[in-house]
């Protein structure tokens, strides 16, 4: 028998994933044109030619065997420099090389922090409704995830319940932003009053409280909206990045930290993520791609294919009579469930062959989610098949 | 502050990555022609120009959003079938594509297999001398490792020390072949026994013992030794395997699992790793590697370049009359210290520019490992090194 701890995790796995092998079984039956998949955030705008580009010429150019090689734990200090400059120069902070740990993407970023900072029975806080994952990440280095309300129907959160939450336990708050999965951009005011109350926390338990921040959807916002930079406004931060969404490539696993140069004992906070990276055996972040990464920096792929997504699917769904908040960055919407129970709602949307994903995945029952990172044409195809799912529930819209 | 737990790894971290360092600062001074670093396990050997053009022309050709997107969490169907085919085809096994899930390295593998198997307080042997790194992956999921004592001057695993290690905790057998750091080949008269204690202590504790494989060396292997396959021998055993070695790309953390068809609960553990992929934060192997991979499973680096310098460094070793088991595979020499604390040894090995790494990093003090994947010419350089440091002990050999 494999360990108890895996067949509960098993027995509880994924809802996003099961519905996005769900969606591929209905495409067969009913052909694929005709299935309308919002389960998963995969990334579907093009990657940028040129960062394509940059992977031949590495090949073509570099020695291959310091193209593929081992390099330090924390990755190749040119990448690590590109990073720092790039955010310095946008966000006007003062990043070295050395404040910046390359990994496999954003999940192993998390993993590698809470790995460095938790002891067994620290308590980690994040902001309902969040990615369910960060509960596994968490346990994953024996420490316990709590989490604070949100303030409905803002989204933003409840910043009276992350008070109360904060105990002598408390090591840590992870701040996603543009949250998955309501695509809400917690505001610059916001931010400023949460880095006060984990002052004031870590001044009354003296010892650090950790802003973590997560940070994916960075580039995919919409209406000019800014996502404030998390080392500006408290120290004790470390920011994890992937590239998964803003190059479009999820599957390759690169992205970074970036830890606070005016954070406590910051050197050695720093030689704790470049451990924690080789023991948790990732030990670097791909090679290659950290190379084609060098040049790359301010490539993207086409957030206005997004936006007009975005656009829409709110509209339209607003108009017939839906709620929910306006996402102002990421490429999900958080739709107010028209019954009680929302895994009620999911099977309704499915039986018009519309795939969602229940709240509950994300600690938040009563809402759905719909991930609109899907192609313009097969969003259009969907509105019927969201009409028809209205009319069933006009009189509880 | 950072956890205890960590500050402890950062204490105690790495001596074969430290000693890395050393010898980068030691050529800036003294020349890199000058320094003879046998510290690291970094291949040197050409990784095969078939393997860059599966890469440019993945690139080129392939679908950048399928190639570089997520993928199920196990890997790319068609990857895992190579592997399957390949191992099939070699071995005479008769695994489905299901059997394989695509991992980050062997280190990601080893990591996933644990977080699968183990529950708190659960114990995995390792036969000493082993890769130190095997026993932070363990405690990362939190077991606990065990040693069991080798047969010198052999370094055959030690079968009744073995016998008397398996307690009702045992979860989990290490088997490295060939081992890091000696260069032996466990033979298959060794495996057959090991597997038939296994069987018995099964039968004894009524659960499950697991075989857990780590075979990044299997294709470097000399004189025609052959590397018994371990599934051949014991059902429930899983395969850790990395491309790092065979094609040189360690810096790419590529590899994979391969669980026995006729394990216990096959379908259940194999889910496990496919989740365990996904919680530990590696989410799948990296895509365009995967793909890469599909055309490649029977390139291989230049075995024989290391095989000439293994020739070279262990006749001249012996013929100055130092003591060591003749490596059968790997790059590695496990050298006996003509002085019973080999720190002592390492340091005067160090006055010569010679940068070895002390046995007490594999749990086996009074030996030191010196790594042979190096240039030939660097090798030979070495050579009058060597022989200083044999004057220098000219009384203790």
């Amino acid at each position: 028998m494999i360990s108890k701890q895996m067949q509960q995790e098993i027995a509880g796995s994924s809802a996003i994933r099961a519905m996005f092998l769900e969606g591929k079984e209905m495409a067969k039956q009913a052909g694929a044109e005709n299935v309308y998949d919002f389960s998963l955030g995969n990334p579907m705008t093009p990657v940028p030619a040129s960062y394509n580009q940059a992977i031949i010429e590495a090949v073509q150019k570099e020695n291959s065997l310091e193209l593929h090689g081992y390099m330090d734990n924390a990755g190749y200090p040119e990448t690590r420099q590109a990073v720092a400059d790039n955010l310095n120069q946008r966000f006007g902070t003062d990043f070295a090389y050395t404040h910046i740990v390359m990994t496999v993407g954003a999940a192993g970023a998390l993993n590698v922090v809470f790995k460095t900072i938790l002891d067994p029975g620290d308590e980690v806080l994040a902001f309902a409704p969040y990615f369910g994952e960060y509960r596994g990440y968490v346990a994953n280095h024996q420490g316990i995830l709590r989490e604070v309300k949100p303030d409905i129907p803002s989204f933003q959160p409840d910043l009276s319940d992350l008070e109360n939450k904060i105990t002598e336990k408390t090591k840590a708050l992870i701040i996603n932003n543009p949250v998955n999965p309501t695509g809400v951009i917690y505001t610059e005011e916001t931010i400023q009053k949460i880095a006060a109350i984990l002052e004031k926390k870590q001044q009354e338990y003296q010892h650090e409280i950790y802003m973590v921040s997560d940070e994916p959807y960075r580039e995919l916002v919409y209406d000019k909206n800014q996502v404030p930079f998390l080392t500006k406004y408290y120290a004790n931060t470390f920011v994890t990045y992937s590239f998964s969404k803003s190059l479009s490539i999820p599957g390759e696993r690169i992205g970074y930290i970036a830890a606070c140069p005016r954070m406590a004992d910051c050197g050695q906070a720093i030689q704790g993520l470049s451990v924690a990276n080789r023991i948790l055996g990732f030990v670097n972040a791909p090679s290659l791609m950290q190379k084609a990464l060098i040049s790359s920096m301010d490539a993207r792929t086409d957030v206005a294919y997004y936006d007009r997504n975005r656009q829409l699917i709110y509209g339209r769904l607003t108009e017939l009579g839906f709620t929910c908040v306006k996402p102002q960055g990421a490429f999900y919407l958080f739709l107010k469930s028209p019954e009680p129970d929302e895994k009620n709602f999911v099977m309704a949307a499915k039986k018009h062959h519309i795939l969602l994903v229940g709240g509950s995945s994300f600690s938040c029952p009563g809402y759905v989610r719909l991930a609109y990172c899907v192609s313009y044409e097969m969003l259009k195809r969907s509105l019927p098949a969201f009409e028809k799912l209205a009319e069933e529930y006009r009189n509880h819209l």
